[in-house]
């Protein structure tokens, strides 16, 4: 049997990460096997393009940005996230195509149907069982990083009218795919945005 | 008025080089500006994705492979070859988006069409105006190779039925668009070729 494949989006600041450790602890809890994973990264060539997309000094043309994601993209999923799904591994990773979708495809302007067919090509059409998508108001994501960080990465550090272009990008994804995507308030306290989560995380296993 | 864009493409081996530098050459004497160029690399980031992808010991994901000539290319154009052009330039380059029809589209069968047109979206649809193929037996240019180097990068170490079917690709691109495409026999003598190569260059110069 396959396992599941779950992905986290959000802005800056919306509590992914925080909430993708706690499913996870819950799913380890509860005897499955889990692969925790990330993209851009999670592979070793994954690992040095995403310090040239996210860290370069120079100007990167936004197409060859968007198409570097989607390289890190198709090595991931074809050498870490299949194998484990096929050998039934649960795969919970934080960001996927939604995030090419929201920042490259429409915040960038490249083009959302664009940027998500090259991704679908790049990954042999793989569709996650779950996005949970942690929405939020972008001033509000980005004063809760400024308050834990002190260096911005080349999207971090983008302006506050991106941040919101990205974020109503996301909620028509969440739209679009009703099925797929469970849209939380990223405001509400952790622990019942975490019991949302394992809510329907547990109806998906049943 | 905006400058020519040629490319040059073949096989290992072919003698693209020497032609390429003879043609930069006459057209340098002959009063032009000329970018020469070439892909993968060509820039500081190219420089970085082109020392990845050919010379990365890891396994790389075949279709991560075309989108890192994708990314490399959509920021080669962006940056350096159109404002080139756009300033009245030449511009002679060896290897563009023929290269990865025939290679990553064709050789290692992932489609020539999706190959081509990701590539198109990565340039804002650049075609260049003459494409000078030079037409070798796979074998033969092996040959060349082998007396020339001591190491072969990742492409030029594949099999023998990889390059034939390399060369079978770049034939059939050429029969599609006799208009775009100057196909020469790599063996004749080189300034034959050169000779051959200046007279179409003349033709569209006029």
């Amino acid at each position: 049997m396959a396992g599941l494949f779950i992905t986290f989006e959000g802005g800056d600041g919306s509590g992914k990460s925080t909430q993708l450790d706690l499913l996870v602890a819950w799913l380890v809890e509860h005897g499955h096997r889990v692969l925790t994973t990330r993209e851009p990264g999670g592979t070793e060539l994954g690992d040095e393009l995403r310090e040239i997309v996210l860290h370069s000094r120079g100007h990167i043309a936004p197409k060859s940005e968007a198409l570097i994601y989607a390289a890190d993209r198709a090595h991931h999923i074809a050498t870490k996230v299949r194998p484990a799904l096929e050998s039934g591994e649960m795969v919970v990773q934080d960001r996927y195509f939604d995030s090419s979708v929201a920042y490259q495809g429409v915040a960038r302007g490249l083009g959302a149907d664009e940027v998500k067919n090259i991704s679908l090509w790049a990954t042999d059409g793989l569709v996650p069982d779950l996005t949970v998508l942690l929405d939020l108001d972008a001033n509000l994501g980005r004063g809760r990083l400024t308050a834990s960080r002190t260096r911005y990465d080349r999207l971090e550090a983008e302006e506050q009218e991106f941040h919101d272009r990205v974020r109503a990008a996301y909620l028509e994804a969440a739209h679009a795919e009703p099925e797929r995507f469970l849209v939380l308030d990223a405001t509400q306290p952790v622990d019942d945005i975490a019991t949302e989560i394992r809510a329907r995380v547990s109806a998906l296993l049943a």
